[in-house]
């Protein structure tokens, strides 16, 4: 352990000297040093402490007494590999697959959400002997490079735009706000679900064959989208019918983080069994691990490949220790629960902002998994992009960590700790209430269909017409663009 | 943590319910159940100890308090993303970056070999430009599927062998006892170095472009391969002059485990530097994390494809806590002198039963990093396949755990915690020189230009002739093939 305690410029340095400049830190004009962190609440070197609305990994809290005790007394015994029998791996498979339906009941124990991710491709390629992948626009599955290849929302990023493989088919994403078919559609899941079914014909049509259809129960960096109820049976029958399997990607929104149900897949129904589970973030509380689960079909699939899979660290028992560890917390705090509650009470005060502030255009979520999308306009849905970065550093300021994201980055994301609590919401609540407040203001925007007065000239406007002019968001990169506080 | 402690049975069956069934155990007949581990020794159910010869990952030793300690007291405090400073993450860097050439000063911290491979694979792809990597025959990179796609360890053992990729080119393995070149060539170095060169030529023609070489500093899995001095100088001359990049996969060999050197590279001289190291196993004595590092140049020019890389779990501030643990124990205990002095007993006794037993072929190794080549003829170099898994399993009933790896999986793989001692060595040789005895008594085996007399037949013989009617080794799968160790 590091027993230095470095002046905050040299840690800049050094880490400006040794870790790679692709890796970028928070609020890269002032970033953060966190020195110590306990349940929803982060410190700085300072002891200044910052209320945590981001954090999926700290899952139960950070440094929860209860897994850190778990890990420490399991790795004074014993940490190895999978090789050799242990007790750990077994039950906590078990108790995970006692959280999803009876047909996913065989585990693959890795370290992160990339290499479950790729598993689950892996296992999707060898099960139906297809190629061609389905994902949706926007999405994010990890950063290997077989996850690069299926992660619009990375491959969007290059510079060089021929990335795009063509066994990879891209579908709209189902946002039913500012997506292709949106709450005004008689049937968005219909429509979402066909989009599918015609990829699928075309790619048919090219020679393609379906291995896999894959997507976050609730995309989360690609918006926190909340897809319409019934897509994902819709999408399944389509994709199974060609033969694929349907892959749900849970590392950023499984163990109860939408509070009324375990896994989000869960939301679209009873009737929705996805073929391969992937699990990560929260799962060992920060601890590297992750998980995959699939059918018995699958998995003897992939054994009949002949190729073993042996992974170093995965299902060690130190893994697996934290993980039960986790299970545990969750429960006896009954922190589904909690979600469900506050994360019901957060996306109410939410929903009481979209009647105050013209910026706000949509409010969505689930549990502890909400969405608030900025615009400029509630007809045109400009995306309010540098507003939406202006309410995250404003909110750093006052010592609260939110982010933003999504395709136009203008999605205000809450993923708080599980304990998270109404004090936290109804704090955070207020103080976007007031950062919304004075950036409309200064931008003379006021709710829709008001008349307002601008520069002596009178005239019904759309709230993006005068922006230009009135903008006054301050933080802006070398080439004005509105800089991204991942930086 | 699981307080259960079931019956060994138990564990099985709920291994077959619910853990994929790729996923082997050592010894598959008769498993062991390993509930804690110290230093070399692992002990069982039954408070059995077993001493370890194969866990490169417990590197200081299994359960070390001082990185048990370091874990806890971090974890007490502190376990978050790299997005925010850390002094951990920075002085890690620093103290890695020490161990290495200058040239080598940038980090990205991930969280298996596998994450680093594959990330050593997309830095060597952005900053060439070129598509193509050339690998050794019989490597293995790691179990993600870019990674399969250059490790014919691993894709040789597809049933459908039409996995080789075009844009990866196999070399020959530069195995001075068994390869295309032996120790009897004037200049193995050169001569395998030109198989590179030649790839490149053919790869040239066709139109492809080498991105980069990947090797072992000294194959592992693929058989404990040492490449001969000069070997990745002029393969690095070839590769470069072809605008690709050297990567260094000191994964399993990295860390002081070759004695002389901090790493398996340095073997081939100073005036070799690879371009991008990765290193991973014995990186946090068995805690999930990972490394690789690169130049200035290869990262500017990753960061420079626009795409920010993430890793959430990656350099965190447990992980660092941990990995400078490891690095303060293998100074204070002088390990990497261990590894060199008993290591160099190890080879030396090793080598003496190469002078009365036959079925020794080959003996070699640097420190703990230690091949025994089994053959059942000198001259053919027929691998004794059969016979290393006896070996093996005789060694598992003495609670002795060794391996057997290579492409004929008869080299018996030695690569113990770095805290492995004379007298550990001393009985595991002893050991050996009592099982081949009796393996070669059973098979009548001699040792070379010694006449012997079998079933009344007087011929001078070699060694593998007469093996079909008097082969006796026990051990065989459903098919009759010798079985594996690892089912």
């Amino acid at each position: 352990m590091a027993t230095e305690c470095l002046d905050k410029q040299k840690t800049i340095d050094l880490r400006k000297k040794h870790i790679g400049p692709s890796c970028k830190v928070f609020f890269s004009h002032d970033p953060i040093k966190i020195i110590r962190a306990k349940g929803q609440y982060m410190y700085d070197e300072k002891g200044e402490r910052y209320l945590d609305c981001i954090n999926n990994v700290a899952h139960v809290g950070h440094s929860h007494p209860d897994v850190v005790r778990a890990a420490s007394q399991q790795m004074e015994l014993l940490n190895t590999n999978s090789r050799f029998l242990h007790d750990n791996l077994v039950v906590y498979a078990q108790r995970l697959q006692a959280t999803l339906p009876d047909k996913l009941s065989v585990c693959y124990f890795v370290n992160s959400g990339s290499e479950a991710n790729d598993l689950a491709l892996r296992l999707a390629w060898q099960y139906t002997g297809h190629k061609d992948v389905i994902t949706l626009n926007n999405a994010y599955h990890g950063h290997v490079s077989s996850l690069i290849d299926i992660s619009p929302y990375k491959f969007h990023q290059l510079s060089d735009a021929e990335h795009h493989k063509q066994f990879v088919h891209v579908a709209p994403s189902p946002d039913i706000y500012r997506g292709k078919y949106r709450a005004d559609h008689p049937d968005p899941a219909t429509a979402y679900s066909d989009e599918v079914r015609d990829i699928i014909s075309r790619a048919h049509e090219r020679g393609g064959k379906i291995a896999a259809f894959i997507a976050e129960s609730l995309q989360s960096c690609g918006g926190q989208v909340i897809p319409p109820a019934g897509y994902f049976q819709k999408v399944a029958a389509h994709v199974r019918q060609a033969g694929g399997v349907v892959i749900a990607d849970e590392v950023q929104v499984g163990f109860g983080r939408v509070g009324s149900h375990f896994w989000g897949f869960q939301l679209q129904g009873a009737d929705f069994v996805p073929d391969i589970v992937t699990m990560g973030k929260p799962i060992g509380n920060g601890h590297p691990m992750s998980c995959v689960v699939t059918s018995r079909e699958v998995a003897q699939a992939f054994m009949s490949s002949g190729m073993e899979y042996f992974n170093t660290f995965g299902g060690n028992p130190v893994s697996c220790a934290i993980g039960l560890a986790v299970l545990d917390v969750l429960q006896n705090e009954d922190l589904q629960g909690n979600a469900l509650r506050v994360g019901g009470h957060l996306t109410r005060l939410l929903g009481k902002l979209k009647e105050k502030h013209p910026l706000v255009g949509d409010v969505r979520g689930h549990g502890f998994f909400v969405g608030v999308e900025l615009v400029r306009d509630r007809v045109k849905l400009t995306p309010a992009t540098a507003e939406a970065q202006e309410v995250i550093y404003k909110l750093k300021e006052e010592h609260i960590l939110l982010s933003a994201d999504g395709p136009h980055r203008n999605v205000l994301k809450f993923k708080p700790p599980m304990c998270f609590s109404r004090e936290d919401a109804e704090l955070v609540v207020e103080r976007i209430h007031l950062i919304l407040s004075d950036i409309e203001k200064a931008l003379n925007m006021h709710m829709p269909d008001q008349v307002h007065f601008d520069r002596g000239c009178k005239r019904k406007v759309s709230f993006s017409d005068n922006l230009p002019e009135c903008h006054s968001v301050r933080h802006r990169g070398a080439g004005n663009e509105p800089i991204r506080v991942y930086n």
